[in-house]
């Protein structure tokens, strides 16, 4: 298959799945999701995504109606099902199917399973990303990752007009994260990424970032940064599951880091190698 | 029929109803909404739910594929295709289908259109309401009738988990409105009312309420009250389209209001009327 929709376990061709109308999805946004990539068939970071995965779905009280094994295994099966190898891995699970009524529905209506898988390649890093900036208008529950994402919608029309790649988003002065990544910057040898709290998600890309950080002695500040900071950072750091450590060279039109370019590549090296290792062919 | 489900032209009994996978609000909750009553097949101010629906997209930039009369028309004439002749009228749109990719499809995609009817009645009114108080969590963009609905879905279950009917949100100190209504207060004979800010949703109940205190004389104050001003109301009014006008009489777990009867049931007397004159049979 070129690419897969699956529901609740039918599936087929994306373009030809129906869902039920009644599906909270449709009214609430009410559910969660995760998604990473693979190659050889073969799920990069799976353990983690899933962890994740459940994590924000209890968050928000919905019940997966699998254990984290079963749906390893789903999504296992279905990866084999598409062409290529290489593929975009998303799933959701979406707070059951019922008549529209904000409260939750009774504790026999089970959740809905949804995945979705087409080819598409991990971005080369050596790419420069260019950036604008967004007062971060979300809501305070960003570390759950949430099918509530119209503010990343708006954000991501916004980029593109603007020949852009990615917004950062800021609270006042404070930068948050990316409207689909997370956001570091290295100063003085020293990297900088914001601590882990609600206004946040709890990247995956960033986590190994730290970590291949840590494994070269670089020092990790897990702390909130400004703006100004933002723009006056050695290297600006743009980390998401489809682009591991990719840099940026300008942010609303104004160039940034490019100062720290040996050390950005020994961790894009690093980063790459650990995806190829993971997904190689036994 | 029973109730309906209404997609792009098709329509059936909502259980019936199907929609694609890709449909924008899978993924994103990409699209808005509006909700009103009928009483024998008549849609209650349906021109005011009808200008702030296609506010709504506007602000998001979804396009939406009729004039205002001609989704007038089709509401219209769905609604006498269910038996009932009290309804909830329900109608969204979403911002198309298509691949996942948070960016706007190209221009020659078209916005879905999206309506439920149920049988369901407006409340009645001499009932008194028990409300919780949470902190207001939501996005900056609640003037806006969104699909991102996670926080009010949340909410509403922690209501009903509380044994109560409505929540009051507040930031901080300053309250903002209920997860599905606005919230007022009466003191000393006046009506406070937040204003119509990006903090809420500028409720038509609302609006209705501010004309008829105009009627009687009542001085009303569009300016944001306290918790505090809350629980020390003379009585506490919750509007929505479904309960034109309705007291509260308890406030985590503390009796409230209760304090000008009289002026309360002139206005929800005056509001009913409205309602039953604009949906009486000619």
């Amino acid at each position: 298959m070129e690419n897969l929709g699956y529901y609740n376990g039918e599936y087929d061709l994306i373009d030809k799945m129906k869902v039920p109308m009644n599906d909270r999805v449709c009214y609430f946004g009410d559910g969660v999701y995760d998604a990473t990539y693979s190659r050889n068939h073969v799920i990069f970071a799976l353990d983690e995504h899933i962890d994740r995965f459940f994590n924000s779905a209890g968050l928000l009280k919905i019940k997966i109606p699998y254990t984290k094994d079963e749906l390893k295994e789903i999504l296992k099966e279905m990866v084999n099902k598409v062409d290529s190898g290489e593929q975009f891995v998303y799933w959701q699970v979406t707070r059951g199917t019922g008549m529209r009524n904000h409260a939750f529905p009774s504790d026999d209506v089970p959740a809905n399973i949804w995945i979705i898988l087409k080819p598409l390649n991990i971005k080369d890093m050596s790419k420069k990303l260019k950036l604008i900036t967004l007062e971060d208008t979300r809501f305070l529950h960003c570390n759950i990752k949430t099918l509530n994402l119209l503010p990343s919608v708006m954000a991501a029309q916004k980029t593109e007009e603007a020949g852009c790649q990615e917004a950062v988003f800021h609270r006042g002065d404070r930068v948050t994260e990316c409207a689909h990544s997370n956001v570091s910057i290295i100063k003085d040898g020293i990297l900088k990424t914001a601590p882990t709290d609600n206004l946040i998600l709890p990247g995956i890309a960033r986590a190994h970032l730290i970590t291949k950080c840590k494994l070269f002695d670089i020092p990790v500040s897990e702390t909130a940064f400004t703006l100004k900071e933002l723009v006056d950072a050695d290297e600006v750091i743009v980390t998401s599951s489809g682009q591991f450590c990719m840099t940026a060279c300008e942010i609303d039109g104004q160039p940034v880091g490019g100062k720290a370019p040996e050390l950005v590549k020994k961790l894009q090296d690093v980063l790459l190698n650990e995806f190829l290792e993971e997904t190689k062919v036994d």
